[in-house]
């Protein structure tokens, strides 16, 4: 621990004493090489996308230093991550990987517990393993963005032939945005659903390949997912039990021909009628990607800050004067975005079949790339439902000052009443607590995630305390109607974890029984998902 | 136990002395009902695909009466499974679940270890618990068979708008078959990827509801598979962490229509050229449902004894004979059955495309159903791919005298060499060991299970021996070459998770960890899928 260029005293980690921290830095920089362990002394500098700090979270909820680690350090591969998680066991140091930490609105790259030592994969563990070409399949490292990975296939001449899904901003990771369970737009949307194949490093160090990688020699990793025996994947998504350092993600293969488009429907409560137009589509999927329909409002986001909207006497939006300037962008109160795949010839009569279904919604409007202007969002999401990055959803970011986002994001069933009850809950909620409700719905096949961004000024310890108040407000009405959130902030997931107590609780004590057993000393990432090792339980250490 | 109706003595679980046993059985008879409580002391009678005992394994590869309960016993509900699993921790007597007992080819009703006591589900919980027309979705008990299911959305109005995926034969439990991660012919083929939501009950008699089935009140159970936190389903699939008590299941809307056909290859060595030609329609999602390749020899022994077909001397299908045979049934070497759906409008393009790609293949042909006579297997293809049952494949098990299957189950990649490569192992093989090779690819989107139906004549004490010896020399031999099961005999899971050893046993440390965790007395399916309790291992229990 360098006491001379301290900038800020060092968080140490629980019940350890300085120079017992000493001593075990010591040795981690003895065991990764000196310049691969860095004490968390820096100022905290909240920086941008393109800049995300790793010495706290970028879009702190809480005290900006709340959530700060230790140290980071920058294992080169996996024989060097169960190095450090052994070490981490040895000092009993809590530890919390990141892939790349621009998890933000979830926590970005801080650890739960104050004062754990971040171990971020990405920095030297980046390369793209294998691309199969004829299986459509590739093997990554956590470093691999979904930038980087889509230049790579540029580079090796597949850009054209194999396409990636790509979330709203492509500067994740594509492993991390996985294992957090995230969604894009293609009909590889569900990301956690395309992977084929982990290595893994277990909290004890023990390294796991899971499905067909356990059989030595195979050429079937990234084909088949289960292998023989349990089918393991699942338990290292949004869990503590283990560090993945390697992944598998499918492709999709160049469709021959993609058709997205635009529809808009005029008034907020045709809400319920377009879902439930648009269900049947989703069920048979006539509509093959992950489409969304999107609050009017929110989609003028895109376009105008908020000061340019009109405002009621409370500061928020004023939805119908607003809706002169979103009849100017031509979207309605509600706006369906798709994309249909293949020829033309399958894609033609398809698009016929959607207008029809969705103008049993009267004013339904349909637009394709032709008939919007070049700024217009539908030009990014063609770049979207092709897997093409594009960081036009930067500009959402200047709606107000220092705009952080905070996600509320539950579940709902394809049902326009569902929909509409979540719609005016959240609504309802946060124009009590003076926020605009900005809301999205991904839609599935079967389910639907709701992912409504909370923007709040981070410079604003008030506004930020209103943001976590009315959240913690939502995440309880929802529980008491029945309906959950899909990922929460860091702050938040003992409280979403809670609210997963059917049987009394019986989820988490099933995940109490795995963590204990699989990382009998708790120093992998204590509290994520709300899950706490022994050490910690009971402790007071919930949020 | 009643000693007058003894017709066999009864096996006795482990470490069980006869009246520790007989008090056990009254304590469990006290929990359930006399009448739902039986010891096995019947004669083992194998009975036939109708009428699957639950005296011991109907396909026994080894001595009848080696796999045999000690009992059986039927609970009605959840809360009863939990009484038995609580008993049996009291006791510490091994159990058995079976939803129907019908797994065939794989260890058909009977426990890993001797004296376990079946636990009977499917009888008394039979239930389909809830349809949803609009999500195309539903809620099964453990004894919901695929012919039930479909006669329930028969008789409730919905047969025409939901489709089920049905595998060979429909006496299965839909549950049981997708725990043990079987396959079917339609889009939903791989029957564990289409299930949402579990219901369990844990070795420690604990409940647990996963997914959205955590969050009380949720209508999402059955719609959104992952819920927070660790998505914990998968490893309740070919492991013994637990009793599955209700599963959700998705169901195929109709698709407006479906076009089932058939492609034949003359040569045996077009399997490669075929197998090519096959993957990118597969990648692409050209062909939508998991289509088959078949040996034309095996589809062959659909309509005929193998008295019928011309012999070799040792014994064998003379395969250049046997084509003047297999011509006449308009049968190449290998066979191709696949199925297109949606509105002709969709399907015919497609099908101008799977042929242009597949002609390739010098001399392949097509054929719809239009083109073959009323008895020829298309036909039964045709009902396969709409989801609707039928016997027609227990035509095959009149092929030799007393015919058992036993399944050799490989997984491939979807690659001519290595299609190939494994045909001409197994084949290689079997031949050498006295088999006719009958092999059959059921192909998904990346890989493929290659099935391998093992014929035996299980009166015949040295064809078994004969039958098991060449079995373990395939999986060594696949093993040696990266080859490996997905699915294989009680009598084999040792020895297949024994070749799935990466990094040194890996995979089995981390089952055994979680065994240990979740079973502590070791009580759940000691020795599925290799998997040993604590209180078993290292005891010469492995086969
Ligand atoms: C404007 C904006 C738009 C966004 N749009 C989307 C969107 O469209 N879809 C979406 O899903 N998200 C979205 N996000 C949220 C988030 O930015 C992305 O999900 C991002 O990909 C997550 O960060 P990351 O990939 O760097 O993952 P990381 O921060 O590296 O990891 C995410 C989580 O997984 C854990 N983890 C990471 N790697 C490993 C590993 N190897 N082993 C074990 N655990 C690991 C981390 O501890 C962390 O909890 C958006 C955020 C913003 C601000
Ligand atoms: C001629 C023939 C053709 C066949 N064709 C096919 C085919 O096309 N596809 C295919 O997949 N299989 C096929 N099989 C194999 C087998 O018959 C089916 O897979 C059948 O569905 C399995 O039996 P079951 O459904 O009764 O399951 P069960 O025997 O009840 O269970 C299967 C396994 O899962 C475990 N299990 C069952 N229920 C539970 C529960 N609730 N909780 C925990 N564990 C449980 C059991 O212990 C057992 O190990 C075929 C067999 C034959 C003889």
């Amino acid at each position: 621990i360098s006491k001379t260029r301290d900038e800020r005293p060092i968080v140490l980690p629980p019940h350890t004493s300085e120079s017992a921290f000493e001593t075990a830095l010591r040795e981690l920089r003895e065991l990764l090489g000196e310049e691969w362990v860095k004490c968390n002394d820096v100022a905290l500098v909240d920086g941008d996308y393109h800049a995300v700090p790793l010495s706290h979270d970028a879009y702190h909820i809480l005290e900006q230093d709340d959530l700060v680690p230790s140290a980071v350090c920058w294992p080169k591969d996996t024989e060097q991550v169960a190095t450090v998680v052994k070490w981490a066991n040895r000092h009993k140091i809590p530890i919390w990987p990141i892939s790349i930490g621009r998890n933000l609105g979830y926590g970005g790259s801080a650890p739960r517990v104050r004062g754990s030592v971040v171990v971020d994969l990405g920095r030297r563990m980046n390369r793209v393993l294998d691309v199969s070409e004829q299986n459509a399949a590739c093997l990554v490292e956590p470093g691999v963005q979904y930038i980087t990975l889509y230049e790579h296939l540029q580079e090796i001449g597949l850009g054209n032939k194999l396409w990636i899904d790509v979330p709203d901003l492509p500067g994740g990771s594509v492993m991390g945005n996985a294992l957090d369970r995230g969604v894009g737009y293609t009909p590889h949307g569900d990301h956690w659903s395309q992977h084929c194949g982990l290595e893994v490093v277990l909290p004890d160090g023990d390294i796991v390949r899971t499905g067909m990688g356990a059989l030595p020699g195979t050429d079937c990793w990234q084909l088949f997912p289960y292998g023989f025996g349990p089918y393991h994947d699942g338990i290292f998504s949004q869990s503590n039990y283990g560090i993945v350092t390697k992944m598998g993600v499918w492709l999709m293969p160049n469709p021959g021909g993609i058709r997205p488009f635009m529809a808009t429907f005029p008034r907020e409560e045709d809400l319920a009628a377009a879902v439930d137009a648009l269900r049947p589509l989703m069920v048979q999927k006539i509509v093959g990607n992950v489409p969304c329909l999107r609050l009017g409002v929110q989609d003028a986001t895109m376009y105008h800050k908020k000061t340019e909207f009109p405002l009621r006497e409370n500061g928020l939006i004023d939805r119908k004067k607003a809706q002169t300037m979103i009849d100017k962008l031509g979207t309605g109160a509600w706006v369906f975005y798709g994309a249909l795949y293949g020829p033309d010839e399958i894609t033609a009569p398809k698009f016929d079949y959607i207008k029809k279904a969705l103008s049993v919604v009267s004013g339904a409007k349909f637009y394709e790339r032709k008939d919007v202007p070049s700024n217009h969002y539908l030009n990014d999401y063609a770049k979207f439902t092709a897997g093409i990055p594009t960081w036009r959803e930067l500009d959402r970011m200047q709606f107000i000052p220092n705009a952080s986002h905070l996600f509320f994001a539950p579940i709902s069933a394809i049902d326009g009443k569902d929909a509409l009850r979540q719609s005016h809950m959240c609504r309802n909620r946060m124009e009590e607590y003076g926020f605009d409700y900005l809301g999205t719905f991904f839609i599935g096949h079967r389910a639907m995630h709701h992912v409504i961004s909370f923007m709040y000024d981070k410079t604003d310890p008030e506004m930020k305390k209103r943001a976590l108040s009315c959240i913690r407000a939502l995440i309880e009405d929802a529980a008491k109607i029945g309906v959950g959130e899909y990922r929460t902030h860091l702050a938040l997931q003992d409280q979403v974890a809670g609210t997963y107590n059917w049987g009394d609780g019986a989820t988490m004590r099933l995940n109490e029984k795995l963590k204990d057993a699989l990382d009998p000393n708790g120093i992998l990432q204590p509290g994520r998902s709300g899950i706490w090792p022994k050490r910690y339980r009971g402790q007071g250490w919930e949020l």
